[in-house]
């Protein structure tokens, strides 16, 4: 008998660390990003992380000139970028979820996330929501859903910042089982209200709340090319709160102990469960979507 | 020719003041939370307000012992309860959104909210996604859109409490075109790690920020046989951020102007608009949800 279910976790997962690894990259600076990065998952492994998440194109940075730039930076799954993450998954005996400029084999250039272990890629995804000047560098939009993976840690999802922001495609991540969503992010820094949680940080609340899913987003720091980045990293749990110290702007090595076996368990109260309760058929908008 | 399009506001709505009416109600006892409201409304007036917003089940508190005393409670559309907020309205000049229990022509009893303003109900609304005891109390869910109305103000989406839970239901009031979405609440009080803003006000947030949409919500506050209430009335704006004071757990009239028009600008970058950058053909869950 084949098994065609992947292979479980029949009593669900354990406490994991989470770790996210928030990190002042430079564009075009390629090697020594991988050192940073190199750094910060020894460190986190160091700390007892059994998943490290890095930001969002970790490998090349984020603030291109041009389409020919960027092209010229990016790299095919099997490139350096991604093996390196697989030997340090399999050095430290971790699972690591980051983001990177993919070279298709089709010639176009993906704003993808790579979710690795000792094995390898286990899952790769291409960002489906670009974020403004990502339009014009020439990346093409991913059409494939989030893909949901089951590791010896629980079943991790994977999508990449602005994606976080279609309650939508988190859903179906969430739908498809997913205990823990991993979001590479590179998060510009805008101006906010006085005291207020940047709103990037309780948008991912609000997807973990309404699926009771886990969040852990690793953001980027610093200024590249006059852009601020936030620093955001959290990790977020299915209740929807942060459960990491706010590092905010600092560059660290955010860590969380987490128990993702409360994700299996979707009730809210004695008669409600967050995704027993909702209701497709409703939910197509004519004027818009399709039905 | 006739118009089918609803009278507009060609021009985009003209600043207004909200005012969320945060009450301490009783099951049961509808004179003491009618003259209750009476009061909060005349207050929200005297304060400037052009659109009020009441709780959940105004009319007749929250906390029932069972199908028999609800249905004992539940009132007709055009029963004393919206004839009496008609009346309010027309005397103040306000729009009114506000939650009820009503009695359907079929019979059934309802979880419901009306928009109303001097030429009486202009929507009504039932409650899609029941909360808890709602569901043994005999409550029916409704089956129909989250209506949005163009008034004087601007256009307003109407829907209740822990429909607001769901993005996806949030987003079809935000389609149709909502500049303010108006969620008469009746949050319970649950507990929370320290220093952290209420989850359910986290997700307003996120409906609001993800669409581009200002949200109010009018919420209890005391205990009802039991029940802690939280009274985390909130207007949150077009970028997902409160803009009324805090006054959780306080009976409080709590008021904010807004430029509604802000809702009618979707972008958020030079490239990036939220609704146009959603992705609709891709959203449907192949498991769960109709494709």
């Amino acid at each position: 008998m084949t098994p065609t279910a992947p292979v479980g976790t029949p009593s669900g997962p354990r406490p994991v660390t989470v770790a996210c690894c928030q990190l002042a990259l430079q564009v075009g600076r390629v090697e020594e990003n991988r050192a940073r990065i190199r750094a910060a998952v020894e460190d986190a492994a160091a700390q007892g992380a059994g998943i490290v998440v890095l930001p969002e194109l970790a490998n090349c940075g984020y603030v291109f000139e041009d389409a020919a730039e960027l092209h010229a930076l990016a790299e095919p799954l099997d490139g350096p970028t991604v093996r390196e993450w697989t030997e340090l998954a399999a050095r430290l005996r971790l699972v690591i979820a980051g983001g990177f400029a993919e070279r298709g084999d089709d010639g176009r250039t993906y704003n993808s996330a790579v979710l690795v272990d000792e094995t390898g890629p286990r899952a790769a995804y291409r960002k489906a929501h670009l974020w403004n000047g990502e339009k014009t560098w020439g990346f093409t939009p991913g059409s494939q859903r989030p893909p949901v993976v089951d590791t010896r840690h629980g079943r991790i999802g994977l999508m990449v910042c602005y994606d976080l922001e279609f309650p939508e495609w988190v859903r179906l991540a969430a739908l498809d089982g997913a205990d823990l969503l991993c979001g590479p992010v590179n998060w510009p820094l805008y101006p906010r209200p006085e005291g207020e949680r940047p709103g990037e940080i309780v948008r991912v609340q609000a997807d973990a709340a309404v699926n009771r899913m886990f969040v852990a987003v690793a953001d980027r720091v610093g200024t590249e090319r006059g852009q601020d980045w936030l620093g955001g990293s959290t990790v977020v749990d299915a209740d929807g709160y942060p459960v990491t110290a706010s590092r905010l702007g600092e560059e660290a090595v955010l860590t969380a102990t987490v128990d993702l076996a409360q994700a299996r368990d979707k009730s809210i109260s004695e008669h409600n469960d967050v995704h027993q309760d909702r209701r497709p058929t409703l939910y197509a908008h004519p004027g818009s979507d399709p039905s």
